[in-house]
C-alpha cells in the first residue's frame, strides 16, 4: 500500500484538531485590557497546543517523506497516534476551563507523552518494514532528543501537584526542543534526493 | 471517473467525522478524580465511536485501491454512507447526554448496523463496475464477518432495553472483530502489486 | 493554472460543511419516541441540507472534471459558491430553531437559490476559460433542469409566508431533480475518455 | 521536500478556518425582519473574514505554484501563517459578541497584519530558497500593494478608539485592493507554463 492516503488523512485530522481548537476560545468577558489580561493564559496554552500538533505535522511529513509503503499495523499505528492528538483540543480546553488545576495540566502532560508513544511505535513499525538498512532506519538513530522529551513529560506530570508552572515549563521547554524539524531525517531526505 | 476525488472528499468527512466528537466531549465537572470517574463513559464512547469511524476509513482504503473508476451511482452510494458515518458523532453525543438511556444505545446501534448497510451496499455497486472477475470481486467472498457483526448489531439493538451493557458489549465486539484489517481485501491487494 | 487544488481546497470546504451540521444537531430533550417525534423536522431538514451538498459537490467533481485550466477569476467564481454553501449549515440551524417560521424558511430558499446562481456563474466562467467549443460547453447546452429549478426556488420563497411546507416541498422537489448527476456531463466525460 | 503536502495541509486549516466562522454565527433572535437588522453586522464581518481568508488561499495557491522546494524553515513559516488565519474565526467572534467594540476591533486589525507579516516572512524564505533569479524573485518585486495594506492596518488600529467604522472601513479597503489576485505571479506563472 502506498502512502498517499494515509497522509492526506492524517493531514486532514491534524489541520482540524489545529484549527478547531480556535473554536474552544472563549472570547474574553470584557472588551477591555483586563479582559485581555484573564485571557492571556488561555492563548498560551493555544499556542502551545497549535505549536505541538505543528511539531507533531512536520515530523510526521518527514517521516512519511522516507517511507515507501505501509501495512494494515503500520494504519493502526498512525491512528493511535491520531487518537492522541485528537484529544489535544479537549485536554487544552480543559486545562483552561479549570484554571490550570493540578489534575487537568497532569492529564495534559500524560496526552502529550502518550502522542509521543505513540509516534515512536509508529516509527518503529514503520522502521521495521522499510527494513534496517533503510534510510529511514538510519535516519533516526539514539534518540536523545526522544529520551529527554520523555523525561521531561515525567517530570512535568510528576510535578503537577506541586507547582502547574513547573509543569507547563516542562511541557513548553519539550516543545522548544522539537520546533527545529528533525535534522537527522531532513538530511537524510537531502542525501536520499541527492542519490 | 477516476476515484482520487472520491477518496479525497470520504478522507475529508471521515476526518471531521472522527476529530470534531471531541468538540462534543464535555470536560469533567469538577477537575478530580471524582470528576474524571465521571467522565470514563463518555470517555469510552468516544474511543469506541473514534474506533468505527477509524475502522470504515481503512476497509475504504482498502475498498478505493481494488478500484479502478466509479460512477454517478457508486458517487451517490458513497455518500450514503458518509451520512451515516456522518451521524455517529451526534448518536454518540446523544448516547453520552442521556447516560446510556435504552433508546439512544439502540439509535446508536441502528447507525453503526446502517453504516454497514451502507458500506455494503458501496462494496456491492464497485463490484458491478469492476466485474465479476475482478481481483475486487475475487478478494470479497464469503462474507463471515458481515454477517456475524449485522447479528452483533441486531442482537445490541434488541437487548437495549433489557440492559444497555449487553448492547455496548455487542457494538464493542463488532469493532474487534473489525480492527484488523480485511486481510482478504489486504492479499488482494499485495497479488495485484506482485502482478 | 491547473484544478488540481481548487478541486482539494472545494472538496475541503464541502465537506466541512456537510460534517459540522451534525455539530448543530440539538440532541432530542427526553431520550423516548416523543423526543425522536419532536426530533425528526430537524433530522429531516439535516438530510436535506447534505443532501444539497452531495448534490454540488457531485455536480463539482463533474465540472472540474472537464476543466483543464483555471484563472483569477474561476478562483473568486469559486470562492462565491464556497461561500453560499457555507452559509448552509447556518441557514439550517436557523429554520430548525425557530420551528421553521416563514422568514428562515425564506433565507433559507434564497441560501439555495443563490448557490444556483454561483454555480452557474462558475461555469459560465469556465466554459468561457475552455473556448465554446470544448467539450464541456457542448456537455451544458440548454439547462432545462436549472430553470426549473429557480422557477421551484422562486416558489418555495413565495410561499414561505403563506405556508412554510409548500415551501419545503418545493425545495425537496429540487434535491430530487438533482439528486440523478448531470447526465449531460457523465456522457461527456464518457466520450471524453473514450476519444 | 516538495510542496504537494504543505499545500495539502495549508488548504485543509484555511478550508476549515474559512467554514468553521459559521458555527460561531449566532442565529438571529427573532424570526423577523427585526432580528435580521440586528444580524447584519454579524454576517457583514462574517464575510469580510471569509473574503480575507479566501485571498490568503488564492495568493498562496499562486505562491505555491512558483515554489519548487521547501525546508524546515519554510514549513515553520508557513505554520505561522496558518496559526495567524487560524485565529481570524475567533478574533471575528469576539469583534461581533463585544458588538464592534474598540479593543476587539483592534486585536482584529492586529490579527490581519500578523497575517501579512507571516505571509511576507514566508514569501522572503521562498524566494531565498528559489534562488534570486528565480521566476518567483521576479513575480514579486516592489511590493506597493503590501505597503499600503501595512498602512491601512496601521491607520485601521489606530482609528479604533476614535471611531470603529473608520478601522472597518480600512480593513475592507485592504480586502478590495487584494480580491484581485496577484497579476505580478499570474503573469509570472503564465509565462512559466509558455517556457
Amino acid at each position: 500500500m502506498e502512502t498517499t492516503r494515509v497522509e492526506a488523512f492524517s493531514d486532514g485530522v491534524m489541520a482540524i484538531a489545529l484549527t478547531i481548537m480556535v473554536l474552544e476560545l472563549k472570547a474574553p468577558d470584557t472588551p477591555d485590557l483586563h479582559g485581555v489580561a484573564e485571557f492571556l493564559p488561555t492563548l498560551l496554552t493555544y499556542i502551545l497546543s497549535f505549536v505541538y500538533i505543528g511539531i507533531y505535522w512536520s515530523n510526521h511529513h518527514h517521516l512519511m517523506h522516507l517511507t515507501k509503503r505501509v501495512d494494515g499495523g503500520a494504519l493502526w499505528a498512525n491512528l493511535n497516534l491520531l487518537f492522541w492528538l485528537s484529544l489535544v483540543p479537549f485536554t487544552t480546553r480543559w486545562m483552561d476551563e479549570s484554571s490550570l488545576s493540578p489534575l487537568p495540566v497532569l492529564v495534559y502532560g500524560f496526552n502529550l507523552l502518550m502522542s509521543a508513544v505513540a509516534y515512536d511505535i509508529l516509527q518503529r513499525r514503520l522502521i521495521r518494514l522499510q527494513g534496517a538498512d533503510s534510510r529511514l532506519a538510519s535516519a533516526i538513530k539514539n534518540g536523545v532528543k526522544e529520551k529527554v522529551s520523555t523525561a521531561l513529560y515525567l517530570v512535568g506530570c510528576a510535578t503537577a501537584y506541586v507547582t502547574v508552572w513547573a509543569s507547563v515549563a516542562c511541557y513548553t521547554a519539550v516543545a522548544i526542543l522539537w520546533i527545529v524539524p528533525d535534522r537527522r531525517i531532513e538530511r537524510a531526505v537531502a542525501e536520499s534526493n541527492d542519490a
